[in-house]
Parts: C-alpha cells; structure tokens; sequence
C-alpha cells in the first residue's frame, strides 16, 4: 500500500509518495543493522560521538527545509519547530557529551584475592555494553525530538546500537529528510550505512514486521497506549523476547489545595490553561485532570479556566486522525458539565461521579482538561490512590498546604514518574535528574526514563569479565584506566588505575 | 492438593505436610505485601539493613535445623550447604550494607536556573526507590542462597519492595524453617508482617497465581526454561504487565585453544571435569559444551575427563525430577559417542554433526559435558557465533593462543552474561562487578544480574521531584545531604550539600 503525507492545516495532499514496507525491505533493513551492530558495540566512543555530533550538525545546516516540511506535516508553529529542533541537537550532543565521557558504563572491578581461603577469588570487571539493533518508533507530535533523530535514537546510538526507525506516518516528508542528514552523517563518520536504517508504514504489519524481526534487540515507541501495547505483545510473543520501553501518555493529575487556591488561583489559572492547551493540548505530559475542594474559590477557578480557554484561538492538530479522536473523546463524554467549548475544551464533573466513571481518566489527547470537584481532602486522597500509572502528577500548594497533604506527598510518587511541586508538567527538561516514564499504563517499564542521559540504560547490559589479561580487556576496565574513568574498584569510586595484583 | 517432601537420596517420605495455595491465601498473602509497600518503600533506610541483618543473624542461629532438613530433602551434603548458608547471610550483609551506604539510589540532582531564557528551569531531583511486592521463585539446587531468603529477597527487601515467596515444593520443610526465621526477624524489627509472605505449591497455577496477582509489581525466579517462560508470559500477558528476570541456565560453552591444550591439557581437564560434576552438575554455570580442535592432543584431554569422570562417585540429585531428567536427557542423545557413562556422563560429536543437531545445545542438567571436535579455528568460530544466549562463556589459552583468537574475544561477550579467561564457570562470586544473567534463553531480562550489588536495580524505579520544598523532598535528595551520598550535582559526583538557589 502507499500512503500520502497531508497538510495539517488544509488536508490537502503533500508532494511525495510512501509505501508500507514489504517484508523484504524489513528483512533488508534489520539485517543490515544486525550485521553492524558487533562492529558498532565495540566502536570507540569518540567515533560515536562524532557520530551523534555530526547528525546534530547536519540537523542544523538543513533545517531550514526540515522546518518548512516538518510545520506542513504537523501543522506545528515554525517557531515550535525551531525550539524542538534546537532541543533535538541539544538531545544528541548531550549523548555525545556522555559518551565522550564514559562514566555512564558503570564500570566496576573487583581485583584478585589469590589467597582467599576455601578458594582464591579471580578478578571481574564489568561495564555497560550496547544490547544490538533498537527499533524506534517516533511520536507524531515531536516530529524531530521524539522521532527519527529523536531521543531514542540518540541513546541508542549512544549505547552503541544501530537504529531502525518505523517513521511515523503523519510525518513521512520530515522523516525522509531527517534520514537523510544522518544517512550523510554515518557515511561521513565512515561508519557502515547499516548503523541507522529506516522504513515507512502505516500499516500496523509493517511494526510488528520490525519488533518481530530477529535481529531487533530491543524497542522504544512514543505514542497511544493502544499502539505501545500492541508492540509490547509481539515483543513478549517472540521466541526472544526483547524488552520495549514505550511511552503511552498520561493524564498527569494536577492537585489544587486550598491555600494556595485562595492565595493565587488566578495565576494557577492561567499556568494551567497556559499548559494544558500548549501546542494544542498534543503532548503526553498535559495536564488532564484538575482537583480541588468544593468552594467559592474552586468555582472562581473554574470560571476563570474557562474563561482563559474560550479565548484560545484555533489551530490545526497535528493530523486528521488526532482532530477525530479529540472531538470524538470529548463528544462520547456524558454526565460532565461543559465549562468551555471552543477551541479548548473544560468540563467539570462531581468527584463521586468521577470515581464511579473510570472512563473519565482516560486520556484525551488535545486542548481539554477535567477539574474534578472534590468534597472534602479525604476524598481528594481516595481519587488520588485510584489513579492509574502515570508520567506526572503536580500539587500547588503553600508551604501550610503541603504541611497538611503528607499523605500527597506518600500517594503520588507511587503513581508516577515525576512529582511536581508549583510547577506544570508540559516542559521536559533534558536532564540527568530527569525521569520521563512511569507505571504502567504511562510506560512499559517504569525502571527507565525516555528523557535525560538514563534514557541510555534502556539499551545497554552488563557484561563481566573474568581473569581477562589486560591487553583484550575493553579500554574502559584496563588497569591503566587510559579513558580516565570513575570506576568502582573494590568498592571505592576512583579515577585511579588498578593496582592490585589480578590473576590467581 | 497437598504435597510431601522426600528425602532425595532414599526416596522416602519427609514428615511434613504442604498444600497447594489455594486462590484466597494467594490473594491474602499478596494482597498484605501490597497494603504494607507503600510505608515500607519509605522506610529508614537503617530500619531495612537492620531487617536484612536480622535474617542473616537468625539464618546462623537456625542453621543447625535448617540444614539438617535441608540436607535431607536435596540431598547435598552438609558441608556444602553449610557454605551455602554462610553465603546467603554474605549476600543480605551485603544488600545491608548497600542499603546503609544508600548511594545505590543513584540521586541526581539538577539545580534550578531562574534566569534560563526562554525559561527558567526548574528543580529536579531524582533517586530510584522501590517497584512494590515483589515475587520470588526459589530455585531447587541452592536451596538457601537462591531460595526463600536468597539472593532475590534480599535484593529486594533492600530495594524496599516486600517479598512473597513461592516456595520450591522440593524443599518445603527448609522453606518453612527459613521463612520462620524471616517471619521473626520482621516482627523483631518492628515491621508489619505484610513485609514478607510465603505459600507453598507444587501445582503452576499457584505459581501463576502469584505472578497475576494484582499487587505483584516484578517477579524474580532461577529455574528451568519452560517455567521461566511460563512465568514471563504470564507477567506479559496482565493488564498491568510486570518486570520479570528470570534466570534460566545455560550450557556455558568453555574454548580450549591449541597451546593451552599442549602445555596444560591435563590441568584442564581436571578442572573441567571438577567444574562439571562440582555438586553433581546441579549448577546453572555448570561447562555442558567444550570446544577443542582435532588433535592428538584433543583425543588425549577426551581420554583424561572420560577417566577422571569415570571415577566419580554416585551421590543423590536434588530431586527425583532431576534425576530423571537427566537420565533421559542422556539416554535421548543420539549420534554422539559416550566416553563416560557412570554417575558422571562424557560424550563428544565433530562438528558438522554438532552444527547440524541444535538439541545437542540444550542444556541438561546433571553431571554431564559434551566435547565438541572441531574441525579448525574457522569452525570453531562458526560454532561460537552459532550459540543461543549464555550466562559464562569460558576461554582457556596462552598468551599466543589469546593473540590469534581475536574473533573470539569479540563473539563470546556478545552471547554470554559473563566470559572468563581459564578459569571455570561454577563459583559465582558475590560482588559488584559480577553478571549473573545474560541473552535469552539464559535470562529474560539481559540488562540485569542476579547475583552481586547491581541486582537490586531489578527492583527499582527512578521517581523525579521537581520544584519541591525540601522537607516534603526523601532525605537523600535534601539540600544538606545529610546521608552523606555520593550525588551526580549538575553533572558532578560529590557528597557536597546543595548550594545553589532552589526555587525559580
């Protein structure tokens, strides 16, 4: 079958054709990332870094006609586009700065004890060690950060894993020219073209065509939790099961306490509505679900959400099936009550009902939000212990607030990746402390992050060495330490070289 | 259905009577490690070594009675097992002193920048805690070290997650006697008996029960391949799938190059055939494959283990299962020629009909080893690159030998969890830089070990707080550090407090 990239705005057709990718092409693919990935575990990691430089290079020097296609693809703002695009640079030369450095291999030694009683203890040395090939799925509402060369690309080709990229098919254009920069980028580095390869489809047999190829070690997705789960099936279903990190969204709670309602709820107001309508209300951390007490202050707040998102002006959502599935979601939701229904949607519903309408925590991915009128703080805890796995939970409150909700405090880091404090979930930092993932159904895995240098750990495992002599040790473990690691020897974290004496 | 013990080496019956779990003591034993995760996630981190010494301490109390049983019911001998105990209180020390040095909840802390344009950026701190309930499945060969309080649980416990047990039905008697010692050390420290539960079974659906139990969060089990599957698929398949590290053996192939052969064929062959038969071949890094060129000196090293193991004296397997496993096992391998068929079995096959024969790479249990004749250096790579994941990969060589097998210094990491250089598989040592894992079909999660400090990561997630008040913040993430962790402070490893602005 071949498909046509549409404008978001008009839905006319775009220049250009794509087709599912036959089995073959999978088969082709896959196998050429298989092949190299030996190679490419072992590659020394300046030239992976220079790798990941000269794709974040190349981004930049076209990206001016990525941008051009990308905001016809998606619909998105060019000036979105450029920030997303400065964050996709800053995502890979970020990786490339680790690699670089090294540490994140973990390195760990534990020299000989030759005259250990019953029996001598040999020397082992571990580090970090790429899986092989990873298959990306990016997201439709990133179509450079969390696409072709997005984060996930970056951390596994950081981790020493060849890429296979399924594009995702809203962005089929984006993704042909993203390709291509770091096609240019592989051959310039003089790395074999096996190191990243990508197929289009959008049928859902040419992703499991990917996940369910043999040379495939491992899956990261962005996208529906529908989707996710379907590739974490086949993924679970193989004869090798290969681990799958897969974000699939979140309605990322927001806690309104009562101090801080009666202190600054206008200005709460407005963050919200700021936040949960940015870029369409179309990312994974808006926030989708409001609580606050039942009282005059709550009702203001209402009022002046709905107010502030009434005034929103429309724009196109990043393709026809998102716009669909928006006005349908919001169509199909009976017993609220609508406080805003233009471009941005609010409703309000009752907590008891909310509790007893779990269809009412579903994600709906666009300009909506739910406040939730809660009785009392006992029931605001009870709908806070319901709550599903999720990628953020955010609480406002005054310092005497958050004196009286220690039980917030306990509930919520147990249902998400990130617990937020007077803050909005929408804004991702790329950061060590960063963990952007959660419990299920927010993410496959909540061991692991998709955003900040963790991400790597997704695609990387251990790998002991035992009585090694020291010349085919990797670099990373010789007693020289010549990469000047900080590595854990018998216990110490230490730059220093290994001086004890290693064979027994 | 109730189930006895038997005594492994007279077949008789142990006094003693165990039932299959019924579905409503499945649900009540999890359904309280759930109610109690939440508190215990939290817990003092000094409170978690003390419960983990408490064990220690009342495993060495007990071991007089918990050995005697054990002895009887696996039939390993008493010295053995006393090591074995002994190295199952190493193992919770350990996780002790892990958790009370706490710098394994690898905290990241990212400053705020308030004056960051386009905007400011936030607080983020990060540290890993606890996944919940966690579910162990003992394994029968280690019925101290890698059962009820093993490797598993105490990795667990340390990571803050509650254990329920599946007892293995081959060692009911010493699984009750460890679990009373376990029982006591939690209520002597104070804790809700929730934080540790045990049900018996010798039926899958127990075991299946647990793993579907709503309030499992991660499962951990050392056993077969079928049940490993079993148990993955099941955890694969739940509404709310869950993490599952199976451990599951391997055959763990052993490399004999030309001029170690030469010079020392004779010392590796005792070793080997020590290695092989080490506690009856009843170990998951028991040598089942060693590869040697045609040589005289190969048909001599054959001569050798054949009569070395030829004179191993008959003692009683782990249980009746096992020893029929084992004896049709053998019975079933055609096309191979047998050097030693007592108590101790020798075969070896060329090459080509090894490559052809893939049963011949399965892994059977017992006192048993295939030599595999091969033909040159070329085929012996083939067979290398040929081999299904593995938890040891083993090379004996010379200097020259190592300086001309460079393939093989980059094939054996790429299958194996851990590769060795002449030295044996058995013996696992319990430190951080062993893997004690590694591909399917040896592990279901390759990017894990079993044994050592980094087993605990199994159990662990990282949470984010962002913009947080310190107090409300864990203490290990608390500006003044007052745990005194080692914490990666934007971008730098230190045990410094925080000194930089908080809030933006």
């Amino acid at each position: 079958m071949t498909f046509h990239a549409r404008n978001a705005a008009t839905g006319e057709t775009l220049p250009g054709e794509y087709h599912d990718a036959p089995i073959a092409e999978i088969d082709r693919v896959c196998s050429a990332a298989g092949e190299v990935a030996p190679e490419f575990a072992v590659l020394a990691p300046e030239r992976r870094a220079a790798l990941l430089e000269a794709i974040a290079d190349g981004l930049g020097a076209a990206s001016e006609n990525i941008l051009a296609r990308a905001h016809l693809e998606t619909g998105l703002p060019l000036p979105r586009l450029q920030g997303e695009c400065g964050r996709t640079q800053l995502q890979l030369r970020q990786m490339a700065a680790l690699v670089r450095d090294g540490s994140w291999v973990d390195a760990r030694i534990d020299t000989a004890q030759p005259d250990r009683k019953p029996a001598p203890r040999p020397d082992l040395r571990r580090l970090l060690r790429g899986l092989g090939p990873v298959a990306v799925f990016g997201a439709s509402n990133f179509p450079l950060a969390y696409s072709v060369a997005g984060g996930d690309t970056a951390s596994a080709l950081a981790a020493g894993c060849p890429v296979v990229v399924k594009a995702h098919p809203a962005h089929p254009g984006t993704s042909d020219l993203t390709a291509e920069v770091i096609h240019a980028a592989v051959a310039r580095c003089g790395l074999p073209a096996g190191v990243f390869g990508m197929v289009h489809g959008a049928a859902p047999e040419v992703s499991l065509g990917v996940v369910r190829h043999p040379a495939i070690a491992a899956v990261g997705f962005t996208g529906s939790l529908r989707a996710g789960r379907a590739l974490f099936d086949a993924a679970a279903a193989r004869p090798v099961p290969i681990p799958v990190f897969a974000e699939m969204g979140s309605v990322n709670p927001v806690f309104v306490l009562p101090e801080a309602l009666r202190e600054r709820g206008a200005a709460i107001a407005d963050g919200l509505v700021a936040s949960f309508t940015l870029g369409m209300g179309q990312f994974c951390t808006k926030p989708g679900l409001v609580f606050g007490l039942a009282s005059p202050e709550w009702d203001a707040f209402g009022a002046a959400v709905a107010a502030k998102a009434q005034a929103v002006a429309a724009a196109p959502m990043l393709h026809a099936g998102i716009a669909e599935n928006f006005a349908r979601g919001c169509r199909e939701l009976a017993g609220v009550e609508w406080l805003a229904t233009g471009t941005a949607r609010v409703a309000r519903v009752e907590g008891a009902a909310f509790l007893a309408r779990p269809e009412l925590t579903h994600e709906i991915f666009g300009p909506y939000t739910l406040l939730v009128t809660v009785r009392d703080t006992a029931q605001m805890l009870t709908l806070a212990g319901a709550l599903e796995g999720q990628l953020t939970a955010t609480m406002h409150g005054t310092d005497v607030d958050f004196a009286g909700a220690a039980a917030l405090f306990d509930i919520l880091p147990r249902r998400a990746g990130r617990v937020i404090c007077n803050g909005f979930p929408t804004g991702v930092e790329v950061v060590a402390a960063m963990t952007h993932g959660g419990p299920y159904p927010a993410c496959t895995d909540a061991r692991f992050t998709a955003v900040g240098s963790a991400g790597i750990l997704r695609w990387a495992r251990p790998v002991s060495y035992q009585g090694y002599p020291d010349a085919h040790l990797p670099e990373e473990l010789r007693d020289a330490n010549p990469r000047g690691l900080l590595r854990l020897i018998d216990g110490k974290l230490t730059r220093e070289p290994v001086m004890s004496a290693r064979s027994v």
